[in-house]
Protein backbone atom coordinates (compact mmCIF):
# COMPACT_ATOMS: atom_id res chain seq x y z
CA UNK A 1 0.00 0.00 0.00
CA UNK A 2 1.31 3.70 -0.90
CA UNK A 3 2.23 5.25 1.90
CA UNK A 4 1.92 8.70 2.70
CA UNK A 5 3.99 10.68 5.41
CA UNK A 6 2.02 11.54 8.44
CA UNK A 7 4.31 13.54 11.04
CA UNK A 8 1.34 13.33 13.64
CA UNK A 9 1.57 9.02 13.72
CA UNK A 10 3.77 9.05 16.13
CA UNK A 11 1.92 11.40 18.46
CA UNK A 12 -1.46 9.13 17.92
CA UNK A 13 0.05 5.68 18.49
CA UNK A 14 1.51 7.10 21.78
CA UNK A 15 -1.60 8.19 22.88
CA UNK A 16 -3.36 5.23 22.09
CA UNK A 17 -1.55 2.01 23.21
CA UNK A 18 -4.68 0.59 24.29
CA UNK A 19 -5.38 -0.38 20.56
CA UNK A 20 -1.81 -0.32 18.95
CA UNK A 21 0.12 -2.70 21.64
CA UNK A 22 3.26 -0.92 22.96
CA UNK A 23 5.77 -3.28 23.17
CA UNK A 24 3.88 -6.39 21.70
CA UNK A 25 6.57 -9.09 22.37
CA UNK A 26 5.81 -8.66 25.78
CA UNK A 27 2.76 -10.05 25.41
CA UNK A 28 3.63 -13.51 23.55
CA UNK A 29 1.76 -15.82 24.70
CA UNK A 30 -0.35 -13.61 27.14
CA UNK A 31 -2.72 -12.46 24.43
CA UNK A 32 -5.83 -13.74 26.20
CA UNK A 33 -4.89 -12.06 29.51
CA UNK A 34 -4.35 -8.85 27.15
CA UNK A 35 -8.21 -9.42 26.00
CA UNK A 36 -9.41 -10.57 29.14
CA UNK A 37 -10.91 -13.63 28.09
CA UNK A 38 -10.31 -17.38 26.78
CA UNK A 39 -12.61 -16.81 23.43
CA UNK A 40 -9.86 -17.57 20.16
CA UNK A 41 -7.40 -15.31 18.54
CA UNK A 42 -7.96 -15.12 15.06
CA UNK A 43 -4.71 -13.28 13.42
CA UNK A 44 -4.61 -10.73 10.02
CA UNK A 45 -1.35 -10.17 8.13
CA UNK A 46 -1.14 -6.96 6.61
CA UNK A 47 -4.43 -5.53 8.36
CA UNK A 48 -3.57 -2.16 6.26
CA UNK A 49 -6.62 0.46 7.01
CA UNK A 50 -8.51 -1.94 8.72
CA UNK A 51 -12.30 -2.16 7.23
CA UNK A 52 -11.77 -6.02 7.42
CA UNK A 53 -10.41 -6.82 10.71
CA UNK A 54 -12.94 -3.91 12.66
CA UNK A 55 -15.67 -5.72 10.32
CA UNK A 56 -14.69 -9.11 11.53
CA UNK A 57 -14.34 -8.03 14.80
CA UNK A 58 -18.19 -6.60 14.84
CA UNK A 59 -19.44 -9.24 13.24
CA UNK A 60 -17.84 -12.22 15.37
CA UNK A 61 -17.77 -10.84 18.94
CA UNK A 62 -16.85 -13.92 20.29
CA UNK A 63 -13.53 -14.15 18.65
CA UNK A 64 -10.70 -11.89 19.42
CA UNK A 65 -9.01 -10.29 16.53
CA UNK A 66 -5.44 -9.23 16.29
CA UNK A 67 -4.23 -7.34 13.06
CA UNK A 68 -0.63 -6.97 11.90
CA UNK A 69 0.68 -3.77 10.14
CA UNK A 70 3.98 -2.94 9.50
CA UNK A 71 3.58 0.80 7.97
CA UNK A 72 2.66 2.93 10.97
CA UNK A 73 1.26 5.88 8.78
CA UNK A 74 -1.43 2.91 7.27
CA UNK A 75 -1.87 1.66 10.84
CA UNK A 76 -2.78 4.83 12.13
CA UNK A 77 -6.13 4.49 9.71
CA UNK A 78 -6.81 1.04 10.79
CA UNK A 79 -6.09 2.79 14.85
CA UNK A 80 -8.82 5.71 14.09
CA UNK A 81 -11.34 2.50 12.92
CA UNK A 82 -11.14 0.75 16.06
CA UNK A 83 -11.62 3.49 17.86
CA UNK A 84 -14.60 4.91 16.36
CA UNK A 85 -16.28 0.84 16.29
CA UNK A 86 -15.78 0.98 20.40
CA UNK A 87 -15.17 -2.44 19.32
CA UNK A 88 -12.97 -4.09 22.48
CA UNK A 89 -12.47 -7.42 20.61
CA UNK A 90 -9.51 -6.01 18.51
CA UNK A 91 -6.20 -5.10 19.35
CA UNK A 92 -3.31 -3.68 16.25
CA UNK A 93 0.48 -4.44 16.08
CA UNK A 94 3.11 -2.05 14.16
CA UNK A 95 4.54 -5.07 13.85
CA UNK A 96 6.50 -7.33 10.68
CA UNK A 97 5.19 -10.21 10.14
CA UNK A 98 8.69 -12.05 10.39
CA UNK A 99 8.71 -11.35 13.65
CA UNK A 100 5.55 -13.76 14.63
CA UNK A 101 7.74 -16.53 15.94
CA UNK A 102 8.80 -13.54 18.68
CA UNK A 103 5.12 -12.24 18.69
CA UNK A 104 3.33 -15.25 19.56
CA UNK A 105 3.41 -18.56 21.50
CA UNK A 106 2.87 -22.38 19.98
CA UNK A 107 -1.07 -22.71 19.72
CA UNK A 108 -1.74 -19.21 20.51
CA UNK A 109 -3.57 -18.20 17.54
CA UNK A 110 -6.46 -20.12 15.48
CA UNK A 111 -7.53 -18.89 12.18
CA UNK A 112 -4.72 -16.52 10.10
CA UNK A 113 -6.15 -14.21 7.39
CA UNK A 114 -3.85 -12.94 4.53
CA UNK A 115 -5.89 -9.95 2.62
CA UNK A 116 -4.92 -8.78 -0.74
CA UNK A 117 -1.20 -9.27 0.58
CA UNK A 118 1.78 -8.00 -1.62
CA UNK A 119 1.87 -10.40 -4.55
CA UNK A 120 5.88 -9.64 -5.04
CA UNK A 121 5.55 -10.47 -8.68
CA UNK A 122 9.35 -10.92 -9.60
CA UNK A 123 11.48 -14.35 -8.86
CA UNK A 124 13.30 -13.50 -6.86
CA UNK A 125 11.35 -11.72 -4.53
CA UNK A 126 9.29 -15.00 -3.41
CA UNK A 127 10.47 -15.29 -0.49
CA UNK A 128 8.99 -12.27 0.44
CA UNK A 129 5.48 -13.06 -0.50
CA UNK A 130 3.01 -14.23 2.67
CA UNK A 131 2.60 -17.36 1.31
CA UNK A 132 6.22 -18.48 0.68
CA UNK A 133 6.76 -21.99 2.90
CA UNK A 134 8.90 -20.33 5.28
CA UNK A 135 6.13 -18.48 6.23
CA UNK A 136 4.15 -21.24 6.41
CA UNK A 137 6.54 -22.83 9.08
CA UNK A 138 5.97 -19.52 10.81
CA UNK A 139 2.04 -19.70 10.73
CA UNK A 140 1.65 -23.51 11.64
CA UNK A 141 3.71 -22.55 14.87
CA UNK A 142 1.83 -20.66 16.48
CA UNK A 143 -1.79 -22.06 15.20
CA UNK A 144 -3.53 -24.46 17.18
CA UNK A 145 -4.03 -28.12 15.06
CA UNK A 146 -6.69 -27.94 12.28
CA UNK A 147 -6.58 -24.21 12.10
CA UNK A 148 -7.35 -23.09 9.21
CA UNK A 149 -5.90 -20.12 6.93
CA UNK A 150 -8.23 -17.82 4.61
CA UNK A 151 -6.17 -15.86 1.67
CA UNK A 152 -8.25 -13.28 -0.56
CA UNK A 153 -6.21 -11.58 -3.40
CA UNK A 154 -7.42 -10.03 -6.63
CA UNK A 155 -4.11 -11.11 -8.22
CA UNK A 156 -4.20 -14.42 -9.82
CA UNK A 157 -0.40 -14.47 -10.35
CA UNK A 158 -0.13 -14.87 -6.48
CA UNK A 159 -3.51 -16.92 -5.83
CA UNK A 160 -2.27 -19.36 -8.43
CA UNK A 161 1.18 -19.33 -6.37
CA UNK A 162 -0.23 -19.62 -2.98
CA UNK A 163 -2.87 -22.61 -4.28
CA UNK A 164 0.54 -24.80 -5.67
CA UNK A 165 2.78 -23.48 -2.31
CA UNK A 166 0.27 -24.26 0.52
CA UNK A 167 -0.38 -27.72 -1.21
CA UNK A 168 3.24 -28.25 -1.85
CA UNK A 169 3.69 -27.81 1.69
CA UNK A 170 1.24 -30.67 2.65
CA UNK A 171 -1.83 -28.49 3.43
CA UNK A 172 -5.20 -29.27 2.62
CA UNK A 173 -7.43 -27.14 0.52
CA UNK A 174 -10.90 -27.08 1.84
CA UNK A 175 -12.60 -24.37 -0.09
CA UNK A 176 -11.41 -22.43 -3.06
CA UNK A 177 -13.66 -19.56 -4.81
CA UNK A 178 -12.40 -18.14 -7.94
CA UNK A 179 -14.92 -15.52 -8.21
CA UNK A 180 -16.15 -14.41 -4.74
CA UNK A 181 -18.53 -11.96 -5.49
CA UNK A 182 -20.67 -14.42 -7.56
CA UNK A 183 -21.86 -15.97 -4.37
CA UNK A 184 -22.99 -13.27 -2.98
CA UNK A 185 -22.09 -13.99 1.02
CA UNK A 186 -23.72 -12.03 3.64
CA UNK A 187 -21.10 -12.61 5.77
CA UNK A 188 -18.11 -12.12 3.49
CA UNK A 189 -16.10 -8.83 5.28
CA UNK A 190 -15.04 -6.56 2.29
CA UNK A 191 -11.43 -5.06 2.55
CA UNK A 192 -11.08 -1.80 1.16
CA UNK A 193 -9.11 -3.08 -1.48
CA UNK A 194 -11.95 -5.57 -2.06
CA UNK A 195 -14.59 -2.85 -2.21
CA UNK A 196 -12.21 -1.13 -4.78
CA UNK A 197 -11.39 -3.94 -7.15
CA UNK A 198 -14.57 -6.07 -7.17
CA UNK A 199 -16.77 -2.60 -7.69
CA UNK A 200 -14.63 -2.54 -11.17
CA UNK A 201 -15.58 -6.29 -11.93
CA UNK A 202 -12.28 -8.01 -11.34
CA UNK A 203 -12.29 -11.41 -10.12
CA UNK A 204 -11.77 -11.59 -6.37
CA UNK A 205 -9.98 -15.06 -5.32
CA UNK A 206 -10.12 -16.83 -1.81
CA UNK A 207 -9.23 -20.22 -0.50
CA UNK A 208 -9.55 -21.99 3.03
CA UNK A 209 -6.67 -24.31 3.67
CA UNK A 210 -6.02 -26.27 6.73
CA UNK A 211 -2.78 -26.98 9.22
CA UNK A 212 -3.18 -30.52 9.73
CA UNK A 213 -0.66 -31.09 12.14
CA UNK B 1 -21.55 -32.55 -25.97
CA UNK B 2 -24.84 -32.86 -28.04
CA UNK B 3 -25.01 -35.67 -29.91
CA UNK B 4 -26.33 -36.02 -33.05
CA UNK B 5 -27.90 -39.00 -34.59
CA UNK B 6 -25.40 -40.72 -37.15
CA UNK B 7 -26.53 -43.44 -39.24
CA UNK B 8 -23.24 -44.37 -40.45
CA UNK B 9 -21.21 -44.70 -37.28
CA UNK B 10 -21.65 -48.25 -36.91
CA UNK B 11 -20.16 -49.19 -40.21
CA UNK B 12 -17.36 -46.48 -40.29
CA UNK B 13 -16.18 -47.73 -37.02
CA UNK B 14 -16.57 -51.56 -38.09
CA UNK B 15 -14.37 -50.42 -40.88
CA UNK B 16 -11.80 -48.94 -38.66
CA UNK B 17 -10.88 -51.47 -36.03
CA UNK B 18 -7.07 -50.08 -36.33
CA UNK B 19 -8.73 -46.83 -34.77
CA UNK B 20 -11.41 -47.68 -32.75
CA UNK B 21 -10.45 -50.66 -30.92
CA UNK B 22 -13.15 -53.52 -31.09
CA UNK B 23 -13.35 -55.34 -27.53
CA UNK B 24 -10.68 -53.46 -26.05
CA UNK B 25 -11.08 -55.02 -22.74
CA UNK B 26 -9.66 -58.08 -24.30
CA UNK B 27 -6.43 -55.94 -24.09
CA UNK B 28 -6.11 -55.01 -20.98
CA UNK B 29 -2.13 -55.13 -19.38
CA UNK B 30 -1.30 -55.43 -23.27
CA UNK B 31 -1.59 -51.97 -24.52
CA UNK B 32 1.94 -51.72 -25.07
CA UNK B 33 1.44 -54.50 -28.01
CA UNK B 34 -1.32 -53.12 -29.24
CA UNK B 35 1.08 -49.86 -30.22
CA UNK B 36 3.80 -52.41 -31.06
CA UNK B 37 6.66 -50.67 -28.36
CA UNK B 38 7.27 -49.25 -24.99
CA UNK B 39 6.55 -45.77 -25.11
CA UNK B 40 4.52 -44.22 -22.65
CA UNK B 41 0.73 -44.34 -22.37
CA UNK B 42 -1.33 -41.32 -22.14
CA UNK B 43 -4.77 -41.58 -21.66
CA UNK B 44 -7.36 -38.87 -22.06
CA UNK B 45 -10.89 -39.29 -20.39
CA UNK B 46 -13.67 -37.91 -22.47
CA UNK B 47 -11.95 -37.23 -25.96
CA UNK B 48 -14.96 -35.54 -27.96
CA UNK B 49 -14.01 -34.76 -31.79
CA UNK B 50 -10.45 -35.35 -30.64
CA UNK B 51 -8.48 -32.30 -31.88
CA UNK B 52 -6.34 -32.39 -28.30
CA UNK B 53 -5.66 -35.92 -28.98
CA UNK B 54 -4.63 -36.07 -32.59
CA UNK B 55 -2.57 -32.32 -31.57
CA UNK B 56 -0.86 -34.34 -28.70
CA UNK B 57 -0.11 -37.10 -30.99
CA UNK B 58 1.74 -35.15 -33.44
CA UNK B 59 3.67 -33.12 -31.08
CA UNK B 60 4.95 -36.02 -29.07
CA UNK B 61 5.61 -38.79 -31.25
CA UNK B 62 7.13 -41.03 -28.82
CA UNK B 63 4.19 -40.83 -26.95
CA UNK B 64 1.08 -43.32 -27.25
CA UNK B 65 -2.57 -41.73 -26.45
CA UNK B 66 -5.67 -43.63 -25.89
CA UNK B 67 -8.75 -41.31 -25.91
CA UNK B 68 -11.59 -42.77 -24.64
CA UNK B 69 -14.94 -41.37 -25.05
CA UNK B 70 -18.48 -42.56 -24.72
CA UNK B 71 -20.74 -41.40 -27.33
CA UNK B 72 -20.56 -43.30 -30.53
CA UNK B 73 -21.89 -39.93 -32.39
CA UNK B 74 -18.86 -38.06 -31.23
CA UNK B 75 -16.00 -40.44 -31.64
CA UNK B 76 -16.64 -41.09 -35.32
CA UNK B 77 -15.50 -37.47 -35.44
CA UNK B 78 -11.91 -38.38 -33.69
CA UNK B 79 -11.50 -41.35 -35.80
CA UNK B 80 -11.80 -39.34 -38.89
CA UNK B 81 -9.15 -36.77 -37.52
CA UNK B 82 -6.74 -39.82 -36.28
CA UNK B 83 -7.36 -41.29 -39.46
CA UNK B 84 -6.75 -37.72 -41.65
CA UNK B 85 -3.65 -37.37 -39.54
CA UNK B 86 -1.87 -40.91 -39.81
CA UNK B 87 -0.67 -40.74 -36.69
CA UNK B 88 0.11 -44.28 -35.46
CA UNK B 89 0.61 -43.46 -32.00
CA UNK B 90 -3.14 -42.98 -30.96
CA UNK B 91 -6.13 -45.12 -30.83
CA UNK B 92 -9.58 -44.66 -29.27
CA UNK B 93 -11.84 -46.81 -27.57
CA UNK B 94 -15.87 -46.32 -27.59
CA UNK B 95 -16.09 -46.78 -23.46
CA UNK B 96 -17.50 -45.55 -20.51
CA UNK B 97 -15.00 -43.61 -17.93
CA UNK B 98 -16.54 -46.45 -15.04
CA UNK B 99 -15.03 -49.38 -16.95
CA UNK B 100 -11.07 -47.81 -16.44
CA UNK B 101 -10.45 -51.14 -14.58
CA UNK B 102 -11.49 -53.48 -17.21
CA UNK B 103 -9.76 -51.82 -19.60
CA UNK B 104 -6.33 -50.93 -17.80
CA UNK B 105 -3.90 -52.49 -15.39
CA UNK B 106 -2.38 -51.38 -12.47
CA UNK B 107 0.69 -48.92 -13.61
CA UNK B 108 -0.26 -49.26 -17.14
CA UNK B 109 -0.96 -45.77 -18.07
CA UNK B 110 1.94 -42.46 -16.73
CA UNK B 111 -0.77 -39.17 -17.31
CA UNK B 112 -4.20 -38.48 -17.81
CA UNK B 113 -6.22 -35.53 -19.21
CA UNK B 114 -9.82 -34.30 -18.42
CA UNK B 115 -10.55 -31.67 -20.46
CA UNK B 116 -13.55 -29.81 -20.65
CA UNK B 117 -15.41 -32.85 -18.73
CA UNK B 118 -19.19 -32.81 -17.65
CA UNK B 119 -19.30 -30.09 -15.13
CA UNK B 120 -22.82 -32.05 -13.54
CA UNK B 121 -23.78 -28.74 -11.64
CA UNK B 122 -26.35 -30.26 -9.39
CA UNK B 123 -24.91 -31.48 -6.30
CA UNK B 124 -26.64 -34.81 -6.69
CA UNK B 125 -25.04 -35.45 -9.77
CA UNK B 126 -21.58 -34.76 -8.00
CA UNK B 127 -20.80 -38.64 -8.15
CA UNK B 128 -20.90 -38.32 -11.94
CA UNK B 129 -18.10 -35.67 -12.00
CA UNK B 130 -14.74 -37.08 -13.49
CA UNK B 131 -12.53 -35.32 -10.36
CA UNK B 132 -14.81 -37.35 -7.52
CA UNK B 133 -12.76 -39.25 -5.64
CA UNK B 134 -14.16 -42.63 -6.76
CA UNK B 135 -12.69 -42.04 -10.41
CA UNK B 136 -9.55 -40.78 -8.63
CA UNK B 137 -9.03 -43.90 -6.71
CA UNK B 138 -9.39 -45.87 -10.29
CA UNK B 139 -7.09 -43.21 -11.87
CA UNK B 140 -4.17 -43.60 -9.09
CA UNK B 141 -4.64 -48.05 -9.44
CA UNK B 142 -4.00 -47.48 -13.07
CA UNK B 143 -1.50 -44.91 -13.05
CA UNK B 144 2.14 -45.12 -12.39
CA UNK B 145 3.34 -44.04 -9.23
CA UNK B 146 3.90 -39.86 -8.71
CA UNK B 147 2.03 -39.48 -12.22
CA UNK B 148 0.30 -36.59 -13.22
CA UNK B 149 -3.65 -35.92 -13.91
CA UNK B 150 -3.67 -33.09 -15.99
CA UNK B 151 -7.75 -30.89 -16.04
CA UNK B 152 -8.35 -28.17 -18.36
CA UNK B 153 -11.46 -26.18 -18.02
CA UNK B 154 -13.67 -23.24 -18.72
CA UNK B 155 -16.32 -24.06 -16.22
CA UNK B 156 -15.30 -22.46 -13.00
CA UNK B 157 -17.49 -24.39 -11.02
CA UNK B 158 -15.58 -27.47 -11.68
CA UNK B 159 -13.06 -26.41 -11.24
CA UNK B 160 -12.99 -24.90 -7.77
CA UNK B 161 -15.02 -28.46 -6.85
CA UNK B 162 -12.03 -30.49 -8.84
CA UNK B 163 -8.96 -28.53 -7.02
CA UNK B 164 -10.88 -29.23 -3.42
CA UNK B 165 -11.32 -33.09 -4.39
CA UNK B 166 -7.90 -33.19 -5.20
CA UNK B 167 -6.50 -31.88 -2.38
CA UNK B 168 -9.25 -34.07 -0.10
CA UNK B 169 -8.14 -37.02 -1.58
CA UNK B 170 -4.18 -36.21 -0.83
CA UNK B 171 -3.19 -35.05 -4.72
CA UNK B 172 -0.49 -32.21 -4.50
CA UNK B 173 -1.07 -29.63 -6.76
CA UNK B 174 2.28 -28.79 -8.93
CA UNK B 175 0.55 -26.30 -11.69
CA UNK B 176 -2.29 -24.24 -11.42
CA UNK B 177 -3.33 -22.03 -14.24
CA UNK B 178 -6.44 -19.80 -13.71
CA UNK B 179 -6.37 -18.08 -17.27
CA UNK B 180 -4.11 -20.36 -19.24
CA UNK B 181 -4.25 -18.61 -22.59
CA UNK B 182 -2.87 -15.25 -20.83
CA UNK B 183 0.48 -17.37 -21.24
CA UNK B 184 0.74 -18.06 -24.51
CA UNK B 185 2.03 -21.16 -24.45
CA UNK B 186 3.03 -22.43 -27.83
CA UNK B 187 3.13 -25.80 -26.26
CA UNK B 188 -0.34 -25.85 -24.99
CA UNK B 189 -2.63 -28.28 -27.77
CA UNK B 190 -6.22 -26.52 -27.55
CA UNK B 191 -9.59 -28.69 -27.46
CA UNK B 192 -12.45 -28.20 -29.77
CA UNK B 193 -14.19 -26.07 -26.71
CA UNK B 194 -10.77 -24.20 -26.07
CA UNK B 195 -10.59 -23.07 -28.65
CA UNK B 196 -14.44 -21.80 -28.68
CA UNK B 197 -14.25 -20.15 -25.40
CA UNK B 198 -11.18 -18.88 -25.40
CA UNK B 199 -11.78 -17.06 -28.43
CA UNK B 200 -14.69 -15.31 -26.44
CA UNK B 201 -12.03 -14.04 -23.95
CA UNK B 202 -13.34 -16.81 -21.07
CA UNK B 203 -10.72 -17.94 -18.84
CA UNK B 204 -9.91 -20.84 -19.43
CA UNK B 205 -8.15 -22.83 -16.13
CA UNK B 206 -5.71 -25.88 -15.81
CA UNK B 207 -4.23 -27.16 -13.62
CA UNK B 208 -1.46 -30.37 -12.76
CA UNK B 209 -1.70 -32.48 -9.89
CA UNK B 210 0.48 -35.69 -8.58
CA UNK B 211 -0.57 -38.92 -7.66
CA UNK B 212 2.56 -39.66 -5.15
CA UNK B 213 1.06 -43.63 -4.69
Amino acid sequence: MRQRNKPWADDFLQEHRELVIAEPKENKSKWKEVFGNTNPIHLEIGTGKGQFIVGMAKQYPNINFIGIEMAKSIIVDAAQKVKDSEQKNVILLNENANDLEELFAENEVSTIYLNFSDPWPKNRHEKRRLSYHTFLAKYERLLTKNSDLIMKTDNRSLFEYSLVSFSKYGLQLKEVSLDLHQLDDPTNVMTEYEEKFSSKGQPIYRCQVKFQS
